[in-house]
């Protein structure tokens, strides 16, 4: 079983050494991640620059590859070029912050892992809820359990499973559960400055929390209530309850 | 009628302006672009950094937004700080070439519209198929057609249409057909070099065209076809046929 990791945080983060160490047990690791923190990355990819790689130690345990990309271009890479072998299974993370509801849009995390999911190898990404610090040790215990389950379980090659650790200040987690992505939106504001020079600029703001969808059991809710979530994710974005009604409004006679 | 106007080619790009013309007699223009192309964006927003703006003219016909980050970034900003009223309608284009199928994943076009759909603003991305080059007075034509046509049906504010306009070269698009998403993958080929120092490099190389899923209309096909293809999306990534495997398969007790 080999076994590519990679993350959005960077090569150095120490959630991607903790994720390698603690699946170690499971298969032959191969890193290869971002040289620098792509948080909010989201699918990017590289194509109108060329992808500079080097070879680095990892905490002394692991060699990986650094790339000076997004998280997707380190999985097509390390797939197509980096790898001595094509991968059995490929892992994100862990991240620092869970993944939850909408965060899968925007998340590096949950895009590498929908990345080995395009060319067909099966994947899961690992996030941890803040809690004012990260304990990427026990997380990887977590992230472990679930990988061997997922992996005994057989995951298929187009599919994703995202996962996210609750915070582990207040003690371990309640359990599994396996559960459907939020869509709840976030709420954004942002802290208008002025620069010396008085041009105006944005930051954007802590979000906090946001509300979740009544009544419904949703990956945002069962993290919140200290629950490990499961979520099989896949990448056909189509609107199959609009299809129907779209198709009847427009006419196949040629636009103007 | 309050049009926001983003693209991922940048605030000069002539796909943009072209669109910003095209949609003029439908409403008020508002143009927030980025200030550099990002094509291949994706989803990506920038929170870890300020986003620094300029108020710039465009083709000397209307004033916009210059941002120096994602479209989905200059649709948040947009929405929250610098258009003057809340927009009725996010419009996200023309890009330079189609983005259809798991094209969607990497399009920071789309992107922009899909951030519309989480703000809760109806949105269109609207994208023209390479063809050498790209007539994009035409595609304007046509986009206009579509998004005054989708104004009259109504678009839920949830819902992202996306749009793909066929190469214009070989005449007009023979219709305009509503069709699902393919998930048909690229095959991803790498070009390895070396630097002046002997390091190796990598570009990602032109992908060709793809394969399709056999024997369903989809939107690589029909724009192949030579139709305008209309996709609404949604944003919601759960596997839902694999939920109950799984939750069959984890047992809700606690992880070790």
């Amino acid at each position: 079983m080999r076994i590519l990791v990679t993350n959005d945080d960077g090569i150095l983060a120490p959630g991607i050494s903790a994720l390698a160490r603690a699946l170690a047990p499971l298969g032959e690791i191969e890193v290869v991640a971002p040289e620098s923190g792509q948080s909010g990355a989201a699918h990017a990819i590289t194509f109108l620059a060329p992808l500079i790689c080097e070879r680095i130690s990892i905490d002394g345990a692991f060699f990986g590859w650094s790339v000076d990309g997004s998280p997707a271009d380190c999985v097509k890479l390390g797939v197509h070029e980096l790898c001595e072998k094509r991968p059995d299974l490929v892992v994100s993370g862990i991240n620092a912050g869970a993944n939850r509801g909408v965060d899968v849009i925007y998340s590096g995390t949950v895009a590498g892992a929908v990345e080995a999911a395009f060319i067909g190898i099966p994947s899961l990404a690992i996030s941890l809820e803040a809690s004012g610090g990260f304990d990427f040790e026990r997380a990887g215990v977590h992230a472990r359990e679930v990988v061997a389950r997922a992996l005994e379980i057989g995951i298929d090659p187009g599919t994703v499973l995202n996962v996210n650790i609750p915070r582990l200040d207040r003690g371990d987690p309640r359990g599994v559960k396996v559960v459907r992505q939020s869509t709840a939106p976030w709420t954004d504001t942002y802290d208008r400055r002025a620069d010396p020079r008085g041009r105006a600029y944005f930051w954007l703001t802590d979000q906090g929390e946001r509300g979740d969808e009544p009544a419904v059991e949703t990956d945002l809710s069962a993290v919140r209530a200290g629950y490990v979530t499961i979520t099989p994710l896949q990448h056909d974005l189509t609107e199959y309850r609009q299809l129907d009604r779209f198709e009847r409004a427009w006419p196949r006679r040629p636009t103007p």
